[in-house]
């Protein structure tokens, strides 16, 4: 029960013990087409180029920033937290020049703010975190590609920790490259990161193509642009494989690929509305469960994730000595805090196959039982009425 | 029977269905240390730097050059099939100025070639290429480490075809790093990469340490050298969550994790003697093989891959229609060819799970069924009567 990864489906580890195929096996290839169709609808969008980068859920942030970034491109960033700043760290690595629209952490950046901020800086990508669980907030995205758009800017968002557990509108924000991981609210592992990326997007990137030796072909057009300066993160030449043209470029993981399509699976079996209400119920019922046994939750309530809550290590309690009472007296972990929230928070998480009734009032009951053998008495069994009353 | 990827193991399927655990849990970081011990026995090295990559046998390649490549550093590549450019390709993304030491395909460069290379280029970085799968040409690498430290230079090679199937002897040949993958002699599917860091790389690569905001802490020193281009594969900061101070970068891939070590398992086991032999039996049975069929085996028997055998496709035969009814009437894949030797020879693996007597003899007598359908009549039964003997 922490902030991911999390216990994966039953469903995703049984398809993850496939026997295996060749990557260019008829069979393997139309797995591929129905990862991409699969998570089209997972990301709520009609985009094309819909597919797996294989690496966790960092790779597919990098793979987007390095092939939207050429060196010395203004790049706006958009941090309210640890994985806001750890754009700037690879927009630094991809040669970007950055301008940033921060906001405190447990805050989130007002759209009017970016607005702003695009109009005066005019940069060439926009770069944000959807839900940033270093803070537990969820950033407003509504807006952002009309405002990218009007200035000519690319836009991308980082949906780690909310793809499948709230809705990642890619279309409706005009986003035009979304990335997400499993290991999240996908109720998968982490190792496979699904992106998508909007037809101008893929123009852009195609103008930066420049297919490897060795496998080059007289039917591919080599960009005008400045070469993507990663081989392994080159969306040209990945797109390059998992479209028509089959261009060998990294071997597919075989079995993440599996693991990753029975995830959508799942997720669009029980229905995107569905699931987003599971996990919406089981925040709801985690914040008021937390609150019932007299804790301090943390951030504002308009702006929180439904998937993972902070609440305040209570004074005088030794924040690390309750998180390992928790796994070892009832095999349950909650996480710990990064940065300025570090030791002051515990983040208590409930996505993807986690995000369900019954683990939520343990959690609650197990946290109030180790805050007593820690010398915190709370009111007993008040957190588990609340959550269950708050569940609905 | 492609040149990978390959079956895998039904062991490691198994154990990439087992349960996740969160990437900090004791358990799990326990996990984590024996698959350094597992690998160093795989990699035949003492190195305390032995861990994975996650992502394919090409993320490793791009972890090792660049962390080992500062921009405009020389580096000298020995080149002698299409995984040779590959590292061409990475490198001159890296920013490293490229000399070459160059083989046909088919032919490796002699160890008095790479020798005289780096006395007289005195490269910052050798990089090379064990087997190449492209042209079936295991380069001898006895010798590398000396030339390189004698000159001041930093050694990196790619095993990705040849770990866990030929002798990769990281210790013996003073190599400084070198990668792997799964999907080809292990026995795994594709998605980690196997790494092991001699010490001297591995101080290098800290005078490049720049830890990403967010989560920098007081006792980790920053170096004074470039900061690496990618933070994905910044094997500094791999390395400080791999050691004792765990400090979070990426979310460990559990699932490929758990298949990794039970492939490093599995190897051991069997002993690596005893599975160099086992492939070394099935290579020579399948040269022996197509020998007696009376086809002609590409390249010279002194440097051949003991896991993937090149034959060239008989005049008049349509190469392509060969493969498919393998595939559509056998259920075997053989592999096609790159470059120089497209539409010229076939790649037969026989690697991991599949060097197996039966699966070289089913294999052998499958394709010359298929030929004589294609109306190629080769001497019926000649070749896996010729396969049964070699194998001993």
């Amino acid at each position: 029960m922490g902030p991911g990864p999390v216990n994966a489906h039953p469903r995703v580890l049984r398809a993850m013990s496939a026997d295996l195929l060749g990557q260019f096996d008829p069979e393997f290839t139309t797995y591929m087409n129905e990862v991409m169709a699969l998570y089209r609808a997972v990301f709520q969008t009609e985009n094309r180029w819909t597919f797996l980068i294989d690496g966790t859920a960092r790779a597919g942030i990098e793979a987007a920033l390095v092939s939207l970034i050429e060196p010395g491109a203004t790049v706006l960033l958009v941090r309210s937290g640890r994985f806001g700043l750890l754009l700037s760290e690879i927009v630094e690595r991809c040669g970007g020049n950055i301008v940033t629209v921060d906001a405190e952490w447990g805050e989130v950046v007002p759209m009017s703010a970016i607005a702003e901020a695009v109009a005066t800086h005019k940069p060439a990508v926009v770069a944000c975190v959807h839900g940033d669980t270093s803070t537990t907030m969820a950033q407003p995205l509504d807006g952002l590609g009309d405002i990218c758009r009007a200035h000519g800017a690319l836009s991308y968002v980082d949906a780690t920790a909310t793809l499948g557990g709230m809705a990642v509108e890619t279309d409706k924000w005009g986003a035009d490259i979304v990335t997400g991981g499993l290991q999240k609210c996908m109720g998968g592992p982490s190792g496979s990161a699904p992106i998508t990326i909007s037809d101008r997007a893929a123009e852009f990137i195609f103008a930066r193509r420049h297919t490897e030796k060795g496998i080059a072909r007289d039917d591919l057009a080599q960009g005008g642009r400045a070469r993507i300066g990663s081989n392994y993160f080159d969306l040209a030449m990945i797109m390059d494989y998992w479209g028509e043209k089959r261009l060998n470029h990294h071997t597919e993981a075989t079995t993440m690929l599996y693991g990753a399509r029975e995830c959508a699976r799942i997720v669009l079996g029980e229905g995107l509305e569905a699931r987003f209400a599971r996990h919406a119920a089981a925040g709801r019922a985690m914040t008021a469960g937390l609150r019932g046994m007299g804790l301090t939750v943390y951030g504002d309530d308009t702006h929180r994730m439904a998937n993972v809550t902070g609440v305040f290590i209570p004074e005088g309690v030794d924040g690390e000595a309750v998180r390992r009472r928790m796994r070892e007296d009832f095999e349950i972990e909650i996480g710990t805090a990064f940065g300025p929230l570090q030791g002051k928070i515990w983040r208590i998480g409930a996505m993807g196959y986690n995000a369900m009734k019954h683990k939520v009032l343990i959690t609650l009951g197990a946290l109030e039982a180790v805050l007593r053998a820690e010398g915190f008495a709370v009111k007993s069994g008040a957190g588990v009425d609340a959550a269950l009353e708050a569940w609905g």
